[in-house]
């Protein structure tokens, strides 16, 4: 579990570098699929993480528009104000998280309850899943997109 | 670990239901990105997942083309023959295996070392990266993609 955030900061940072060899107009440019465009795929997946590991403690969530944070540089200093606490959370995962009950009220009154090992993982595989759209609208660009390897990263120790 | 795997799993018979629906010309059309094609992205994980758990084993793997498996049906098939040796791997992981060294010698000589846990945590992440890119090619097909939602498939027990 705390491998996999690890590695999403890794690519997510990636792909803030990819972005500035890249004109402003194709950032921001409405595409098909997923949440409509790069930008607004990073600020997503900033927005969603956080969230998430709020919601889970019952601490309030990021309600913002991506309006507000359509730049590389507004999204990277909101990553830059999320990330520690994030980080915190992550550094202080155990085994006996796992299965702890996050119980959701959804806006039409319905009770879903997950576990939050499950909500955990949610998160690290929506991050990939949109970096996954990432690397087909760098393609229609013309642009390599950031290697999805997760291989070669040193993020786990190797025995000898 | 485990948990990624099975939610990929249960992702991939989705995407296997979902294209029952689709034109069998948009299935093989050549795309924008990743390996280029919806089935041949089905076959690439299938083929990836169970190469990569063959490898680290120091078994052989698997070097046929998508020339021979460009249908649902033989993608489904091949995923039939392969899966039931993925799982008897995935279900026998043990936090023992993951530090263990895999030693990948490259066609060009370069020695790499890995440990099974990195190996593992990449071809999950690997699966989910790609269903990220069919997400788009759905968008493009104007038909709603598989969710990539890991919360509420019942994937770890929740604590009482």
């Amino acid at each position: 579990m705390q491998t996999m955030f690890r590695y999403n900061w890794i690519i997510r940072e990636q792909w803030y570098k990819w972005c500035e060899d890249v004109p402003y107009e194709e950032l921001i440019r409405r595409r098909t699929g997923g949440v409509g465009g790069i930008l607004h795929t990073l600020f997503h997946v900033v927005d969603v993480e956080w969230s998430w590991i709020r919601i889970i403690q019952g601490k309030t969530d990021f309600q913002e528009s991506f309006d507000n944070y359509n730049t590389i540089e507004k999204i990277r200093q909101l990553d830059r104000v999320f990330r520690p606490e994030v980080e915190e959370f992550v550094n202080a995962w155990n085994e006996s998280l796992e299965a702890r009950p996050f119980v959701d009220v959804r806006p039409d009154g319905r009770i879903e309850t997950f576990a939050w090992g499950e909500v955990a993982r949610h998160v690290s595989a929506h991050h990939i899943h949109h970096m996954g759209q990432l690397s087909v609208w760098a393609r229609e660009i013309g642009k390599q997109p950031v290697s999805a390897n997760l291989i070669g990263k040193g993020l786990i120790r190797i025995d000898n």
